[in-house]
């Protein structure tokens, strides 16, 4: 799994920087207990106003307020995995998030509980497209449908039930897939978290392709800092990697990559009705995309 | 309590108003299970880029997740409070915040214990002066002083421990008082607390006046929207009326009021060695301003 993020990191930064012009700035990074990982990121491009792509193997032993999070009594660990979020700059143009990781407790394996896989992936768009929605969970519909271990539907409605901001009736995005805890079989839940990896950019480049050119303007941007302030509160409220990341210590300029290069807060904010941010909104619940078709979208 | 608080807010507002030239909007709200506030907010003005002054009266069945964490029997409860964070246009203009709040517990006050007061006041500028964090801090040893149950050295410590950010190893400006469970015979505390808030004019006004007209650009107002990035990070971090208000469906607009206009997060964003932003960071941490002079700056 450590080779196959690092491999996956490579290739994802190369199809980042074909698509931007701009390069990544490499960050490697050594982890007091043990381990370390290789941040980076591209800030400014002229497609991605900030992309980061951190991958790190960490292991040592557990920090006590994950034993208990866990419920374990085992000491040692060994983590490692990939994580990602782009904020393109025009709004037109969704920001995405992915993570695969795996998790290994004590030093033997002996018991099959003791290794487990996790991961995701989900849209965030500005002002979406019920197209762009039904591509995007397309690309993981087909993904899942490939493993038998995989249940597109369940991993589905995990990521709509955890990116939701219950204080704005909201979710996210249009969501995407979640899984936390694969456990069983190793060799055929890595072939399927890899298959799901290897997927990332066929879901999300062709959406960057068709909106990157629409023309935008201040307004635009305005309402894209207003919709990455939630962003902004989702992970800072309520995201588990982020919370334990802060908790446990991690580096900080790593955990907080996530968050946008700017956001807004308007005191009562609320679309006008009737425009194009008061439609967006209808986006912004549990949908089937891929049941819809455009004449469901008001 | 309910009374002096309502007052309060009057004559804050009026102050800001004539000081800023604009005008609060106010906003009054009913809380479905009994009581309601009023939020008043000035947004864009001259001198305050964002401000808002909330007060709220609240009373009727504890949700369970506080009696859980007051570790109480009780269902009734009664609440009321002004809360105030000021967002000024002006780098060299410190943001503040302020709340003074009673709680009472039960429906005869019996126990003294079912009573208490909280509050406090700090102050968080992005290039701080020694001159601006002593006025501050004066003018809230002077209220501590005029209270025989007022501790103002507790209270600043208590204050430091409270605004600070682990993972930053900053605290979030230089500190004022903080106190809460403020217990015992009901009309002294009573009668700091609202000294206390009798006080926020005079600690913060002057401190406006003497930064509002020096001069700034473009640098400047980046390095305040970094720093707008760390309040936005100790508020839906680690800020317990924040997650309290969203955990208990409080009113969001009000919950996150406290946000800045615009934030921003640069990856590892440093100060320049030896400019100004890289000095501000002495202030950053945790020092007895009253006992400093100008000599002790960096």
């Amino acid at each position: 799994m450590r080779g196959y993020v690092e491999g996956l990191q490579q290739r994802i930064l190369a199809g980042l920087e074909d698509l931007d012009g701009g390069r990544f700035r490499i960050d490697p990074w050594d982890r007091p207990g043990g381990g370390g990982g290789v941040s980076s990121v591209l800030e400014g491009g002229r497609v991605l106003e900030k992309a980061g792509v951190n991958t790190s193997a960490v292991y040592g032993l557990l920090p006590d307020r994950m034993t208990s999070v866990l419920g374990v009594d085992k000491q040692s660990f060994f983590a490692t995995g990939i994580s990602l979020v782009i904020h393109p700059m025009n709004p037109y143009v969704p920001c995405v998030h992915a993570n695969f990781r795996y998790f290994a407790l004590g030093q033997d394996l002996a018991d099959p509980d003791d290794e487990w896989f996790g991961g995701g992936a989900d849209l965030t768009p500005c002002y979406p497209f019920l197209e762009d929605a039904q591509h995007f969970h397309g690309v993981w519909r087909d993904t899942c449908s490939r493993h038998a271990l995989a249940d597109y539907r369940r991993f589905k409605e995990e990521c709509d039930r955890y990116f939701y901001l219950p204080h704005r009736g909201e979710t996210r995005g249009v969501g995407g897939i979640f899984f936390d805890y694969l456990r069983g079989e190793a060799e055929a839940t890595f072939d399927f978290v890899s298959g799901a990896g290897d997927a990332f950019l066929e879901a999300y480049l062709p959406i960057v392709m068709r909106r990157m050119s629409t023309s935008y303007g201040a307004a635009e941007r305005e309402y894209q800092e207003i919709r990455r302030g939630r962003y902004v509160e989702f992970n800072l409220l309520f995201d588990r990697g982020t919370k334990f990341g802060i908790e446990t210590h991690g580096r900080t300029e790593s955990v907080l990559m996530s968050l946008p290069p700017r956001a807004r807060w308007l005191y009562g904010w609320m679309p006008e009705p009737g425009s194009r941010e008061a439609r967006a909104s209808w986006y912004f619940k549990a949908r089937n995309w891929l049941k819809l078709s455009e004449s469901d979208v008001p």
